[in-house]
């Protein structure tokens, strides 16, 4: 496996969706003029573009065309973003930091920030229902509510919430994963295959491998809010742990989180079996997201 | 024209959409059930689904079957409702009473009430793009989304709040209602006659016809708020003008208000010449939005 290979892919994937994103999203000026500001500031943070680039990897590997797989890449970008800017909000984490810089929030006030996530959800599904999506708009709309709504993403950050503090298990903390990160994960994936027209059973095994990478993913946050100092996370470290959250650590330690996150990171790679050699990439991302120490 | 009429047509309707909401949302239970009871709490305060009831006089106007056009008619309840409990929220105009009884963060704390508002927006959409509406889903998602989001209801919210203690102008609080309340009822119309496979310019003449009616409804809520007793509204009265909203009422005073939402409603009616009687309700509707007294 390769990470230069995967560094320079992601940072050709960044420019390719920030360019998309900055078209997306509306101009600023107008007396709505701050939502705006704060809608773009948010988006273009430095994020990774980590679920855009599984959305387009899922593409090329099923052959689909680039210009219409860009629009959901941007789709769960949006998502993203969104999810981050309500996550960080007083009345949820409270987090006055993200990625290195104050929140959105902070940056904006509440009620801008609350509006600019609202705005970002809803541009997410208009980008997905306008050309050239529209032929698959109702498709790909559904994955993306099902994996960010109370069923996916939403469902797991209200567990996420409500749990803290209750006896950390197993059951829980599968359940928290696997609807607060790996849901919308694994939606990326499908999106792109969708994008692409491929048969049901691709997306669904891409699918799959996305929410286990999802899996690999968050345990490994979890791990590295336990290890980690803020500087290095660019955000509030050890949080977790104060909030009395469920996190992977707290139901099995860190010696065997890292063990278990880097076993999902290889059962999201037993699912790219069939796919061969041009799966590389998405393996690569695999061993990264366990590997990565930010 | 008949407000007998109207109030049974409401009522039946209401009955429809409650049945159908009921089937659409998710049921109550598991780790994040505390989401799922919030967003039932808000959706089945007893709204007057006045939007609902624009999406379904639209498409019987344009000959739509009524199983496409029901969808759509939850799906911009959905979207009111989300929008309600944001707007409560103490970041925004902290009201501690939404229809006589506790708003949802008072209900579920404001955490839960942010994920339950993001849940049911991701709901409206999906519900756009699950059958029978799949073959509709590109244009009814791109239409809600318009009229929901930045360049719509969510821009108009910005507005109205940013400019809360600037001067009142004629074309401030003209952007804050074409925006915040018109965008969304003129897209309720939109999507009735979208659903119906209604030709465009009927689409678009109704949907100025709810967009007029919007107005004419804000403009009569702003003059509620003035006048009326918190006990009449079900929600705290007078706050607009403690909080230096840009409201008709600050701009021209009462008395001009209440013309020109006459003015509003009647424009609003002009509208409709081309359809004839079987407009009726909808032109009841308008001279309803400007009589209420809640």
């Amino acid at each position: 496996m390769s990470s230069e290979r995967l560094a320079a892919y992601l940072r050709e994937v960044r420019r390719e969706v920030d360019a998309a994103l900055e078209r997306l999203l509306p101009a600023p000026g107008g007396p709505a003029g701050r939502l705006v500001e704060a809608m773009r500031y948010s988006v273009f943070a430095g994020g990774k573009r980590l679920r855009p680039a599984l959305v387009l990897l899922a593409s090329e590997l099923c052959g689909g065309a680039r210009e219409l797989a860009l629009p959901p890449a941007c789709a769960v970008e949006l998502v993203h973003t969104y999810s981050l800017i309500h996550d960080d909000l007083p009345a949820m984490d409270d987090d006055d930091f993200r990625r290195g810089r104050p929140s959105c929030h902070k940056a904006f006030g509440e009620a801008t920030a609350i509006l600019a996530g609202d705005a970002l959800l809803t541009l997410a599904f208009e980008v997905l229902a306008r050309p050239p999506c529209e032929r698959h708009a109702a498709v790909l709309v559904a994955a993306l509510a099902r994996g960010a709504g109370a069923a996916g993403m939403v469902g797991g950050q209200e567990a996420d919430m409500d749990l803290a503090g209750e006896e950390p298990t197993a059951e829980r903390v599968s359940f928290i994963h696997s609807h607060k990160t790996a849901a919308l994960m694994g939606a990326s994936l499908r999106l792109g295959a969708l994008a692409a027209d491929a048969p049901e059973a691709t997306g669904e095994r891409l699918g799959r491998f996305g929410e286990l990478l999802g899996l690999a993913f968050q345990v490994t946050d979890d791990a590295l809010d336990a290890e980690a100092t803020s500087e290095q996370l660019g955000k509030t470290a050890g949080k977790d742990a104060l909030c009395g959250k469920i996190t992977y650590p707290a139901v099995f330690g860190l010696a065997e989180s890292r063990r278990r996150a880097g076993a999902f990171a290889e059962q999201a790679i037993a699912e790219l079996a069939p796919f061969g050699p041009p799966a590389d990439l998405l393996r690569d991302l695999a061993a990264y997201v366990v590997g990565r120490n930010m």
